[in-house]
């Protein structure tokens, strides 16, 4: 077996322990004579894992009991359209912080059903760090971020001072990442594909108290309240997807020890490409030091030639999906949990070579 | 291993070939060093699994090419908004043929959205029949069928005959168990976990004339133009279950050899467990002869007792997944591709052996 490291930004690397439970589980789960894939959404088997799954979630993000987790499909596209049908109230308006491509997908189907407020943007330095200085409107229904953009490589390390107005925040690409203070969110939703699962399954966390009347002709599909009272089985929940979401809760748990761990290894893991990238004459970070994310790491050559002829000789080397978004170009590693430490390290080693080969 | 046979309705046994090439390649697939789980939607190697599985599908179903086949979320119960949402135009109205809960479901949510003409219905008698004497009026954008109810056992033999009106078919539990004329629908629909892959995955294919303008503020999620337009990859796909599908058809094809033997395959089978029901002292099936379901097979005792009894002593002795829908009580055998002739040679012979000794 080729022994690669992938920085692909999602789908992306998942834990060897997961995908070797899964193959070694796949043609018979647990003596069931029946592969996960093949259950009925509603069998004791299959609702054991569901539950397993959001208990173990529960305790890695301490999630209060007055919060509702739902397994959804769709990923955060729909909910660029979910959270706007289902949170616009008294206002029939939201702000927002716009920082970059998901935050202004979510602007467009926010539009279309409510009025946005622009709280603020970093569009003016191409995104390259997070909005601080601006001042939240009191007439909002709710506030909504992307807690950390996978394609600019921001993170907010202090969350909006929303007072009373809830928080809303796409967190697919650092769920799971560290411990979070889930009191602050009203709602938070995340595609699992980045670091908790495989594509196709969206998990949602949302505060009972914003659970409201909908319009009666909204989507069934569409309406927060549905997939809470059916305990997300109103329809077949992606089963096979929300299982290997449980392996890795599962490894998250029991190998790695919980989320304070995993957060000093990410920080571990991002500290020696960060540093690196501070002392290299060749390739540069492109986020403000205060703004950078722990997960997705963009850096340039400042020449297309060369970050091109990087990401050909990485690739051919074994860091594979290190090309940066087709939006902005240069490299971009994304070292979500799955990526070891040792594939950073490989990777800052490969990155000093090509830089005395090519400065 | 434990050998059980499945009879699950959905999601339901896969080919075991399918699952032992999932379970092979789940750590690397083709030598690429990643799992498929692993990978990039917008990567070489998951542009080449998903073409080929389209491909494959084309060549078993015979699809034309003025026809778009795409790879969606949300299963059955998106589709019953995503329909109207849009196909409704000049008319504002539907035509559907109720045959159950399914068909019922779809009523709601077009009636969200527009005005629905009933056609016909067969619950006069608990649905266990297709309604054969309408008439279908002109003025409807499109006429709206279930081909196969899951859940009573029902399957048109011969589709409505709707002049130029498109029709509009939930295939979920019959696709791919038999040869389809494509040209004879406007557009079909299937959640993939019945006969065609894992939970998580819906097919829509869709003749191209019929994707018209929507309203602006429709959900992008829920605009098939912006799916066809992106090839399926709008967003992140369901990567892993377009990969399962696509070993499905790679099964179908290469190994079942087309669907005029998958369906030869389906109607032996069918006709072990429907003889043996006919000739039975102590089970009946449930729907008209004329209008069974190659695919799903309800039957009962008449007494909820034995029924109850029935169910718990099949689930011991391996034939496991036969009791009803929960909204219709008694047993149903789903005896989908994958369910290899054994499985129903086994069944009937425990049925025969039930029989003698309660009766």
């Amino acid at each position: 077996m080729k022994q690669v490291y992938n920085f692909s930004a999602g789908p992306s690397m998942l834990p060897k322990w997961v995908l070797e439970k899964a193959s070694a589980e796949m043609l018979d789960y647990k003596g069931s004579g029946q592969s996960v894939m093949e259950m009925s959404h509603r069998s004791k088997d299959f609702l054991a894992i569901i539950e397993d799954c959001e208990a173990r979630m529960r305790r890695l993000l301490n999630i209060p009991e007055n919060y509702k987790v739902l397994f959804l499909q769709g990923g955060g596209s729909t909910q660029f359209s979910m959270v706007p049908l289902n949170l616009l109230g008294e206002h029939g308006k939201a702000g927002i912080i716009n920082t970059g491509a998901w935050t202004k997908k979510a602007i467009t189907e926010l539009k279309k059903v409510g009025k946005c407020e622009l709280i603020a943007s970093s569009e003016d330095k191409t995104f390259t760090y997070i909005p601080k200085d601006y001042t939240i409107p009191t007439d909002l229904d709710y506030v909504y971020i992307c807690e950390n953009n996978t394609i600019y490589g921001t993170k907010y390390k202090q969350l909006p001072d929303t007072q009373d107005i809830p928080l809303v925040a796409d967190c697919s690409s650092c769920i799971m990442s560290e411990p979070m203070d889930i009191t602050k969110y009203g709602l938070i939703f995340a595609g699992a594909q980045k670091n908790i699962g495989p594509a196709g399954l969206t998990v949602v966390i949302i505060r009972e108290d914003l659970l409201k009347e909908t319009d009666p002709n909204l989507p069934t599909m569409l309406d927060y309240k549905i997939h809470v009272k059916n305990n997300s089985l109103y329809n077949t929940p992606p089963v096979y997807s929300i299982y290997i979401c449980g392996l890795v809760m599962e490894w998250l748990e029991d190998i790695v020890g919980g989320l304070d761990n995993m957060k000093a290894n990410n920080e571990k893991k991002a500290k020696i490409l960060y540093d690196y990238l501070d002392k290299s004459k060749l390739f540069k970070g492109t986020v403000e030091k205060e703004d950078r994310s722990l997960m997705n790491v963009p850096f340039v050559t400042g020449n297309e030639e060369l970050d091109a002829k990087f990401v050909k000789e990485a690739t051919a080397n074994g860091f594979v999906n290190i090309k940066g978004h087709r939006s902005v170009g240069g490299m971009r590693a994304s070292i979500y949990n799955a990526m070891p430490v040792e594939g950073v390290e490989k990777l800052v080693q490969f990155m000093e070579r090509f830089e005395e080969e090519n400065l």
